[in-house]
């Protein structure tokens, strides 16, 4: 865990998710290009050793039959690069792990109700072993996936949904973590708590895809092209979601509406494919196994063909989905809820993260002796497993015959709905308020679980509580014309559980799931009727599970637009844009660098040509810029400053000329340079420069590693300072000659020299310029430009105005722009800016934009107006330390 | 159908399928543009109006009544606005439209029935009641549609793919369109040929969503949105296959699969949330029309649920899908080769052409007769209608027992498929070749029709034939362990149809429109497998038939990336780009605009800052610069030059000074220009004034209008010529002064005059720039392009560097790149320039993009030094002209 910890920087481990301290960005930007180059090289080494071996074949004697196996081996190979293979297998692959867990599952649930069966005798060692034995398996599980892979914990779509986005999670891919969500996860659902294991399946189907991938990339260069793992990864998701509920069409789109925010039609048929394939695998490994007698659907249901439902149900139906729309958004808020106070609570918190098995164990404790059927558990059917639970209510005879359940026999698991003084209402309302918390307790717990089986279950088992209902209200059903059809409550069920998992997940594909778990179509329009209305009633209330786990995590997210926002089309980039953007020119020196580097955050600069034409050249990053500065700055150059300042003493000592002209011209050069930008960086071009030198003010933000009365006693070196600031690795270079040239310097000197390599002209020559950052025009509508961010995956855009650069979005800005408007809604939301737009609706863009230019430059002489005094006050603070 | 014509410029009706002769782009954008500036009119006159409103309320008694009243139609207004609101309403328009088309469809097919039945003492009699009543409607029907809106012909889901691009097809979207559709497609499938009204429906929805969205925008602004309206034609297109089948899940898959390339996941609800509410309302009809007892599918089919099929049934189904696939890719092929036979006979085409309704009649005749059931027809079921037929097809109980069918008591319309002498299995396969050829013949037809349907039954005919033989095969089932469960012959035209369907469309959700459309999902694995095979074998072998449709009438489209071809992800931007791009710089002259004009083609060209920096401005389009370039050197300016000369002259001839200081002083100016921009432009820079005058030249693109020895005749006066050019409206100005100031200059003055005028530098203050146009990168892959280009519905982008331009890709280069690779398979298909690439692979891409940059260089000098001579070539043939 120590060494995973360190790896994967910004993650840190909290009780129950997770928490991203820092923007991933650029880690994950870093490790991809390291990535790349690691592919590069192992691609290198393959053709030299497969060239090695074309040779040593041709100075063999069966050179032509050598030759043949070469061409199928290769054959082959380039067969192995395709698609469809990758899909097969992993489609096989996944379909076996689903099966295997399933089996363990099963295995573990029927051990547990063997011990409890065995020890009926005596009521207290029944207690010990149904509490103990989940207790001992959740634990393991916790502390396993801890130990092994701490990102295994939860459900894994909120972390497939980011990485989708474009953003490389990288240590979310590892065998490590595939292990760790297998076996975690086959314990979690062994132990019968309420959890699920749709999310984790398409978390490890997407592990399956990054390994095979990976394996698979010894044979062809194909697999290592990002965007085709992409690709792969969002198959994977499908055949996550397919073999789990043998629904293939289902985990399609499901995994389309869960993970992205645009689907390429042109990778509908890989999903398709791999997903048919594992859910066919998956149920034919049933057949063999003899638990079916051939290919059906997983809670196979028997409603009537004929008369599925009167059209006078369909107002009870609307109701189950608005209902479900509430309580979905309620479980959303619960699971929230809890997490927050936990970590609110900091004593709590603390005490239960040096303990972190403690939670995983309470929680059981606490659900499983709830669930105790001698106890608690005999009012809530609380003997059956959720699988048993799910196939009773799905049942298609009414349990309730004329509102009391009493003429019916209850065969097999459907008597743990029937207590003998309880009536089957009061069963199922305990079943299902009991359960909802529950669900969302248990799914805090830190161990690799999902939570759309267990809302699957309570909306099932609500809408059974309708069914029921309305089978005790009308007993001889409503339909009018002679023929009786009684009413089904098991119909209802599949209504209620479709329309709860839809609201929770903010999902319509349940319904497709419905079908294709119960394997009957016959109520598509109740239930899609349900899925819409109770996703229409949750997303107005909540965001959906996986998007709240993203916040809760701080994945790094663009929230979605809302259902029907008007506003959204008339907000304009122009109003939200930030418009003093810090930027770079072409012809700057290293002294606008530092400025620039100071004052701003952002990741990247933009590069213009001049400060006057404001044209847009490209963008760079900042680390690329303070490594520029750090090499000019730096002790390299310094000392062969002094080596050349020492030649030049020994010249003029031995002959008697006039030094320095080559510097001064220099100087003149620069001095030109500076009238140039005058007008824009008076500050900057106004060197003052013994006065206040500018060291200090370049450790300023490097305060956090060494205490300041260090850094200002006059033993201190500035060039070891800034290596400090800005290289990677400030250890290894310049030791040898270390001692004998700095003591040569004053402090002063050193200031003279710092201000003398400022005010040199940069070279971007070794820099790597970002040449078509993504530009946007100021007209360009809020609603586009979040399409265009979440199709591109990008994390800002300029905004330029004929080439020219007059601001900035980046996602903070779009994330604030979005929610400040679904917050609000209404007319209300008028953004700051957007009055200016109104007066120039139509034609004469240029004209507008030259507005536009001359107001931005308004504002621009504002910012570093206003930039001044804190500029100023830093170098008093400074000053004073001096 | 004249006016209509006029209107849609491009728009060159053909015999069978429109044609666009020209590239729509520009003439979609300027409408675009007018449509917005009548919109903004609208507004702001109800504004106005409605101000107008609150004044007079204000003045009468009663005013909090009438507040509140404002208020109230205010909120409800607002209400109106919301997206749910008007998919409510799309919804239920588009089911009642469906239901009366339906309904009036059922009942020209009973009139038909009646007919047929009450002659039958007369076979003869029989046989021109049969023949006639088709023919006269299908006949009206192409009629009808040619006479109000020809652009109704067909299916419509090519056109709407075009639309959801981007492109703006408006003439597709208008009220005359729709009325023809209706009607016609009522008539064609009254008429009982082998056609279908899915397609024709997506089209309908479409003009619904169109025509409803311009209905609302009369109670809010948020209507005319262009991105708003594409949702909602999404959604539409959704909504159109819904109700059609009654399939709200499967049609907004199916129109997903066929109408978008890259789909907004936040505009999936849209979609389920009409097409459910549509569908919805179509079957409550029906029920309240007594047709159903409760909502049911469509087709509504009985099969076993407990024992669906046989895992050992699976190859048959796998082969029904793999022959499909066959069977799919013939049926586009064979529609195609009919188009284009039709169209290259060019005597049979013009003797169709003059006589339009010609064609559609003589196919109904051959269709009908074929069809007649005492004669051919009683071989193939041909007294059934398409319903009839797929509802028999569907049927599970089997036709064949023992191998031969006799057993079985047919009864209803089953008994159609029994003739006395003939095998069923005959009369299947002759019904399957029959109607194959006769559906791919009947779609030619110039009637507002789709194939969707016909293919559907074609398909399940087949499935049940695979079905039926199977079950003669083995007539106890296959099943060893005890139980017989015998074959459903049923369950294979199921899977029959969905593959068929589905190779025809290219499309996977098929499935789900089957399973809507029979009610039942038992068989959801052999349906998937047969469809994914018979989409990966049509895939292979032809483009889908609305993909084919697009290439016969031309429509600007850009094919999909096929499946798994490797070498996509290896092509890079580089390797396709056009280098020696056609661009403008800030300072140029209008000589060099001039020039550009000529060489050029494109529809926009790049605005570059100058051309040693080659910083990329914007890109403006041709359109402007042409007018920029007539308004210099048009009658106007001429005048007042010449009156300024008049005035000079008088000046001179009243105080003797020296004149022209200020021409002087400008051409100085001109001349710094010049030198400035002389590396690159050196043929532009070297004025010949005398020898070659311009005029001429820059006539050269109008000769269409007048023959040329109307323009060489020395009584021609320049001015109005290039007016004629470029100018709008060349007649309203500058008539009064027209005769008495031209005489006074000679053809030479003309000529150096404008001379003169193409000296000076262009002023860029009245054009519209866009300003951002988008950009790549080199090294963006052809994947890259492509997603980029179908995501944001481009026609060109400009290939930058830092900043700098070097290369354009347009879709026609994209285009290209895409259908070369995917004809050639394989590692073969090494593009141009793609050595290049491989030298330097990683990291250093600054010095790479310089190389690039020099390169470009000396691309773009060989290009000057070649167009050169083709220069003179036009300047001699002038000369010879004079």
């Amino acid at each position: 865990m120590a060494g995973d910890d360190q790896r994967a920087l910004q993650y840190e481990q909290t009780l129950m998710y997770g928490r991203y301290t820092q923007e991933l960005g650029a880690y994950a930007k870093e490790e991809a290009a390291r990535l790349r180059e690691e592919g590069g090289w192992r691609r290198s080494v393959r053709e030299r050793s497969r060239s090695l071996e074309l040779l040593e074949y041709d100075r063999s004697r069966c050179a032509k039959c050598r030759i043949c196996t070469v061409r199928c081996q290769k054959f082959l190979i380039s067969r192995v690069g395709e698609d469809w293979i990758f899909l097969i297998l992993l489609g096989l692959f996944m379909a076996l792990v689903s099966w295997v867990v399933d089996f363990a599952i099963a295995i573990c649930l029927q051990a547990q109700k063997w011990m409890y069966g065995g020890l009926e005798s005596n009521v207290f060692l029944q207690y010990l072993a149904w509490v103990t034995y989940p207790v001992v398996l959740i634990t393991f599980s916790a502390g396993f996936t801890q130990i092994l892979a701490p990102q295994a914990v939860g459900s894994g779509i909120p972390e497939m949904k980011t990485i989708l986005r474009g953003v490389v999670l990288k240590e979310y891919l590892t065998f490590k973590t595939f292990v760790a969500k297998v076996i975690g996860l086959t314990c979690a659902l062994g132990s019968g708590m309420p959890l699920g294991k749709e999310g984790p399946f398409v978390h490890i189907a997407s592990l399956c895809a990054a390994l095979l991938s990976k394996f698979m990339s010894l044979f062809g260069g194909i697999y290592e092209n990002e965007s085709r793992n992409i690709e792969m990864l969002a198959a994977a998701c499908a055949v996550g979601v397919g073999c789990c509920f043998a629904a293939p069409i289902g985990g399609v789109l499901f995994s389309i509406e869960v993970t992205s925010t645009f689907f390429a039609v042109r990778n509908y048929w890989r999903g398709f494919f791999a997903a048919t394939f594992s859910a066919f695998i998956f149920r034919v490994l049933a057949v063999w196994n003899r638990d079916e007698e051939t290919i059906t659907a997983l809670f196979k249901t028997s409603f009537r063909l004929d008369f599925p439902f009167d059209l006078q149900e369909l107002p009870a139906f609307a109701v189950i989905g608005i209902a479900s729309g509430f309580g979905g958004a309620l479980f959303v808020y619960l699971n929230r809820l809890i997490v927050q106070f936990i970590r609110k609570q900091k004593t709590i918190n603390k005490f239960l993260m040096k303990k972190r098995l403690l939670y995983p164990a309470l929680v059981t404790l606490l659900v499983s002796t709830l669930t105790f059927p001698p106890g608690f558990g005999q009012f809530m059917a609380g003997k059956l497993t959720q699988k048993e639970s799910l196939v009773t209510l799905l049942d298609n005879r009414t349990w309730a015959k004329q509102g009391i359940a009493e003429g019916f026999d209850y065969i097999g698991n459907s008597q743990a709905w029937n207590h003998p003084q309880v009536n089957v209402f009061v069963t199922l309302v305990l079943f299902i308020v009991m359960k909802f918390w529950m669900s969302a307790l248990a799914t805090t717990i830190p161990v690799p679980c999902g939570a759309f089986m267990p809302v699957f279950v309570i909306g099932a088992a609500f809408g059974r509580l309708v069914g029921e209902s309305m089978a005790a209200w009308f007993p001889d059903g409503i339909h009018s014309d002679g023929t009786i059809y009684p009413i089904v409550p098991g119909g209802y069920a599949v209504v209620g559980a479709a329309a709860l998992s839809g609201a929770v997940t903010h999902t319509v594909s349940t319904a497709v799931i419905v079908f294709e778990l119960t394997g009957q179509i016959s109520h598509i329009l109740p239930v899609m009727i349900a899925v819409i209305l109770a996703n229409a009633v949750a997303q107005s209330l909540q965001p959906s599970l996986y998007d709240s786990i993203i916040r809760i995590k701080k994945l790094p997210y663009l929230p979605e637009l809302g259902w029907g926002h008007h506003e959204k089309y008339n907000i304009r980039v122009e109003d939200i844009m930030i418009r003093n953007v810090m930027y770079i020119t072409l012809n700057c020196c290293y002294r606008d660098l530092h400025d620039v580097l100071l004052t701003g955050h952002l990741k990247t600069l933009a590069l213009l040509e001049s400060s006057e034409s404001m044209i847009l050249l490209g963008s760079i990053e900042r680390a690329q810029l303070q490594a520029l500065l750090s090499l000019q700055l730096g002790r390299p150059r310094m000392l062969e400053y002094l080596r050349d300042r020492a030649t030049a003493e020994k010249k003029r000592l031995s002959m008697v000329s006039h030094p320095g002209s080559e510097d001064g011209s220099q100087r003149v050069n620069q001095e030109v340079r500076f009238q140039i930008s005058t007008e824009e960086s008076s500050f900057s071009s106004t060197p003052t420069p013994s006065m206040k030198p500018l060291k200090p003010a370049l450790k300023r933000p490097s305060v956090v590693d060494r205490p300041p009365d260090i850094s200002t006693s006059p033993q201190d070196h500035s060039g070891n300072t800034l290596k400090n600031l800005f290289c990677v690795n400030p250890e290894t270079e310049g030791l040898e000659d270390d001692f004998d040239v700095d003591d040569d310097m004053t402090i002063r000197e050193i200031a003279e020299w710092e201000e003398n390599q400022l005010d040199e002209q940069v070279n971007f020559d070794n820099c790597k310029i970002d040449p078509a950052p993504f530009q946007l025009v100021e007209r360009t509508s809020l609603h586009k430009t979040h399409t265009i961010f979440s199709l591109l995956g990008l994390d800002h855009a300029y905004v330029t105005s004929i080439g020219r650069l007059i601001g900035v979005v980046s996602l903070k800005e779009l994330r604030k722009a979005i929610e400040g408007s679904v917050a609000v809604k209404g007319v209300k939301v008028r953004p700051p800016l957007s009055s200016f737009r109104d007066s120039g609706t139509s034609g004469s863009s240029s004209s507008n934009s030259e507005n536009e230019a001359t107001e931005l430059h308004k504002l621009w002489d504002r910012h570093k107006s206003m930039s001044l005094p804190r500029e100023h006050l830093a170098s008093d603070s400074d000053e004073k330390s001096q």
